[in-house]
């Protein structure tokens, strides 16, 4: 038996890996979000694509200011992935407020995120309007992670809890590892 | 102390729900591919995206048609996922070598696939090159879920092993669930 989902069919896209993206002012003020609609595109060259609420004040600073950073956390910094994905920059210090720490980034004007275990740097390539959301394409600049718990293979699950977002308040944390057996 | 990963960057992104895509070419005949890059993005109205590879037999034929269906299914399918997303379409007959059953979709010409989960109806609102790939933004027409394993709340992953793409051959599990505490 099946159930209709139109209303909430993005559900059955979850869990989805849930990022900070940081974007900066003209006047050079920082603002951080928390994004759960986020892929990569592009393999080579590098790039990635986010989905930001049109009306969203990091909607118009990536506009403004053409860059923007992709910031990966642990499931330690919950709290701050909520707070980031809950309140509006316009109206508060969203670093202040969630016990984040913004540091200079490499290559790009917005900043990186101290607490956070990987970092994209990322130039607007292009972006094309998505119903109520912005598509943002980003050229990847530049991309390092901690060695702690990132190596070529991907992210070592076992030792960070990567918080991925299923809907509403809950978010999952993947552990268990499966590969497909291969036939001859 | 940072690892650089601008080689292998998107498996900052994964883990990826992995999701078969199926299209039809003009003459009627199905395929089926394995898609990691996909995303939800717009609520209202309903909209999706997927990255496909420009070279892909799938890319050719969502552009011919303009429609497509996505289809999620749980990791006792794993081999069926792997085979959809290391084969082409243009050589053989996937949903046969992988064990899938083509059926009528409901409002699109593609087909949906038996064995998944849920499924996503979607009609081509538009398209733009990324890189290597084809970004291709689909209007929902219509999304449906097995009751088993789906509610408005989303994936009941007690019940529902899906699989999230880590990189290469591995695959992982989603199962435990956090909330972050909210403060007053």
């Amino acid at each position: 038996m099946y159930v209709s989902v139109l209303d909430g069919f993005y559900k059955l896209l979850h869990p989805c890996i849930t990022v900070l993206v940081a974007s900066v002012s003209r006047s050079g003020r920082p603002n951080v979000m928390a994004c759960a609609w986020n892929m990569p595109v592009s393999e080579e060259p590098p790039m990635i694509a986010i989905a930001i609420g049109r009306e969203s004040y990091t909607n118009e600073l990536i506009k403004e200011s053409g860059e923007f950073t992709v910031n990966i956390l642990g499931r330690e910094y919950l709290e701050a992935i909520w707070i980031c994905g809950t309140r509006s920059g316009r109206n508060v210090n969203k670093f202040r407020l969630a016990n984040l720490t913004p540091e200079p980034a490499r290559r790009v004007k917005p900043p990186i995120i101290k607490e956070c275990a990987a970092y994209l740097e990322c130039k607007l390539h292009n972006y094309v309007d998505s119903g109520e959301c912005t598509i943002f394409i980003g050229e990847v600049l530049d991309a390092y992670a901690s060695k702690e718990v990132f190596s070529k293979d991907g992210w070592n699950i076992e030792k960070i809890g990567l918080p991925l977002h299923l809907g509403g308040r809950l978010f999952t944390i993947p552990r268990e590892i499966i590969q497909p057996k291969l036939r001859k």
